[in-house]
């Protein structure tokens, strides 16, 4: 029996996906940067079928590459264009198994989509704080392989902080039964942290227990003008001065991000006079939605007499809220229209942010005279967005052609800060050559030590992140 | 030249203890359960020194012991009998390297006493939120090898979630510097998740940037009288809604427990009339110090209307709120004065903690007729000391040779909950043999590849956690 007889009896042959146009959508990312080529799609159903799904493969030597919404940044879950590896899509493992409401978690396979898992909780009267822009197509799974953050972090942490426990199939197709929904378990080695952020690459993440949250009873949303990302920084010190762990978020905008809101996005408007940086700001929590905002207010009157912004609007309403969000939320989407994009997820130090924009803008205008560039992100997490746009007049391919020196330049200025060039999408393919240049040859060889010991075989997801 | 001689040229001879005098303290755990022999106690004084006393045992295939402050509750940091062994003191190892206020950081050396690093926090206006008995003593390389929690967990996590980057000298004797200061960085593993809690047998953590918070600027402190460990969990619920993040302690105390407190401990007096359970309750945060009180005592109020708490004390000063404390902090030195005791630090998913308490006082009650069952702990972590001293009338040798069977009654209960049998104390020499009954063979089998690929000689800390 060849190998996808084998797969069909263990998922039925119409989870076996061979035809081209069938696996058309698994084979190429949403940036459409990658394609690959598979030898065929499976899709099986359980823990039990993904077991021996990977020990089929395992034992005929064919490499594996795990699926979820197919929502990487990265090219992670798109095989190379060999044609010799199986895609196993997580598609249908979709359900919730268990929601403890006492112990504030919820069990869930690795196939739910990020929203779905949202939604249920909300049900039940509990936050599952985890949210980002794919949150309508994304799978946990995948959350938990690239480590996801998002929007909440400054709060709630990355995927990892709300994880507690995993299951995971093997390279060998052993299935390790870690669904432990424990706050504190110091029993030997914490090996779900293997697995997290792990892109694939060690074994196949098939369920999850993860934290959930009290519902904030308040929200409290501003729109603040401001000077420059360091006096980000100081409010944000302020801030968390103030209200503690009620400030769930605080988001950096250029004027130059909103001015292409502003352009494409249609029925976007400017809540404030131009500046040359915003700051949109979230607290949110157990205390009373009109002490809240009265308490943010009077931040914002002191702000402003103190002269650390220059203006700003507090959201009187839930749909006031959602369209300063809106402006946020659109950036990448209206960066889009103006052609390619160069793009960077980089992270620094808190204390550092200020420093590496003026460096890195200083020295892309030297390099690239009119380049635009997009900057936005999350203050709290030392993460921004780190986007580059052509120059108004300039030509699309001659962009293209510089994007290597681009990354080079502002990824340097990131490493001489302490600072990481993928602080939340993973590096998948984009980012694996790029690694070698900032990751210590210790570093390096520890990873595939970790490799080595765990798919000794190399089936796992090749050709990613190592 | 001999092992003592190339250890002296390195850190002096002065820092090779070889007299027994000299050794004995650290031989010892604070118990005085484990005792131990060494070839010589190596005191570096900076992370080159670890460096290059850990080649040359490595060459010299010499077994090798780090100790941090020797407060271990399983005798993970002290050696076995051969005398074939060098222990690594890092006590020298004590200097706080950096301290970033906006960044919210504080690099520290691994030997650093965690009270000096709460002091420094502190004068900086930041909170390193990890606190515990041995905080006097214990150093930050301990409490990151063991993964420590302590009474603010519910709100900070427990030190892996502090910790955003480690430096550590691997078994080869080469420095890994993973000493980034972020609050994401999705580059490859995460490394450091792989040494913390790993009680020393994968190398010796050298430093560690640690995550500050900004200081409460209020605090409210109540002592509550309640019925049962469900009614602890239903209100913790209850608050948690009601308080979100700036609930910071909900410690279960048992009448038994208190009862130890009251007789033993000099200057101790009941809060409140007698109640078959307490819970002390801490709120802690940047709201007004007014406001807390008062929101807290609401709560209280309406507790008492509803009958879940039968009685309460807001603590009116700091002074009061200290003693409310020393009821709590003083359980384990009062059970000391009834004699020997048998000691389980275990935990459950929150949801399970009535039914575990019901579940394993019934099965004592029956085993051991007259056993005094001593149960507090960290409700919101779901995990509880849970101690058991001798019948009054009993003799303490019968007692002690009970220990095996009273600990297979505890912790098959806590397995057959999801539980843990450590959950905050780690394995040690203690637990080690208990940890092959309730972990899988698969997930010792994953541990075991872990620490050959990281040290194949299995020169660190032998004998420990596996």
């Amino acid at each position: 029996m060849g190998l996808i007889e084998q797969l069909a009896a263990i998922v039925g042959a119409g989870n076996v996906l061979t035809a081209a146009d069938d696996m058309a959508p698994h084979l190429v990312d949403w940036r459409r940067r990658y394609h690959g080529a598979a030898r065929c799609v499976v899709r099986p159903a359980s823990t039990e079928e993904v077991s021996a799904v990977v020990r089929i493969c395992a034992q005929a030597g064919v490499a594996m590459v795990p699926q979820g919404g197919n929502t990487s940044h990265c090219g992670a879950s798109i095989p190379d264009l060999s044609g010799e590896a199986v895609l196993i899509s997580l598609s249908r493992l979709n359900k919730i198994r268990a929601l403890d409401v006492a112990n504030n978690t919820i069990t869930v396979d690795a196939g739910c989509v990020l929203q779905t898992i949202q939604d249920a909780a909300f049900e039940a009267g509990r936050l599952f704080p985890l949210s980002l822009a794919a949150e309508g197509s994304c799978q946990i799974g995948g959350n938990l392989s690239t480590n996801a953050g998002g929007v909440q972090v400054l709060r709630y942490g990355n995927t990892r902080e709300l994880t507690l426990g995993l299951e995971v199939v093997l390279p060998s197709g052993d299935v390790w039964t870690g669904l432990r929904g424990l706050r504190k378990d110091n029993t030997g080695y914490d090996l779900k942290q293997l697995f997290i952020g792990a892109e694939g690459t060690l074994g196949i993440i098939t369920a999850a227990v993860m934290k959930l949250f009290p519902l904030p009873q308040a929200t409290a949303t501003a729109w603040l003008a401001i000077q420059s990302p360091q006096v980000a920084v100081d409010l944000l010190g302020h801030m968390q001065a103030a209200f503690g762990a009620t400030l769930t978020a605080c988001e950096l905008v250029s004027d130059i991000s909103l001015g292409m809101v502003l352009k494409h996005i249609h029925g976007a408007q400017a809540p404030l006079a131009s500046s040359p940086w915003y700051l949109l700001v979230e607290l949110s929590g157990a205390s009373e939605e009109g002490a809240m905002h009265i308490a943010l207010e009077s931040f914002l009157e002191e702000s402003l007499e103190n002269a650390s912004i220059t203006d700003a609007v507090l959201a009187q309403s839930v749909e006031q809220a959602r369209r300063l969000w809106a402006l946020r939320e659109n950036i990448s989407e209206a960066q889009k229209v103006e052609g390619f994009s160069i793009k960077h997820d980089i992270s620094v130090p808190v204390s550092r942010i200020g420093e590496f924009v003026e460096r890195a803008d200083a020295a892309l205008l030297q390099a690239f005279p009119g380049i635009r560039i997009v900057t936005f992100g999350h203050v709290g997490d030392g993460n921004l967005h780190y986007n580059q746009s052509k120059p108004a007049s300039g030509e699309n391919a001659v962009f293209i052609d510089s994007q290597a020196r681009v990354n080079e330049l502002v990824h340097d200025i990131v490493h001489s800060l302490g600072g990481s060039i993928s602080a939340e999408h993973g590096i998948g393919q984009l980012k694996r050559d790029e690694l070698l240049r900032y990751k210590s040859a210790l570093e390096m060889d520890m990873m595939r030590t970790v490799k080595r010991a765990f798919d000794p075989l190399g089936l796992m997801n090749p050709g990613k992140v190592l």
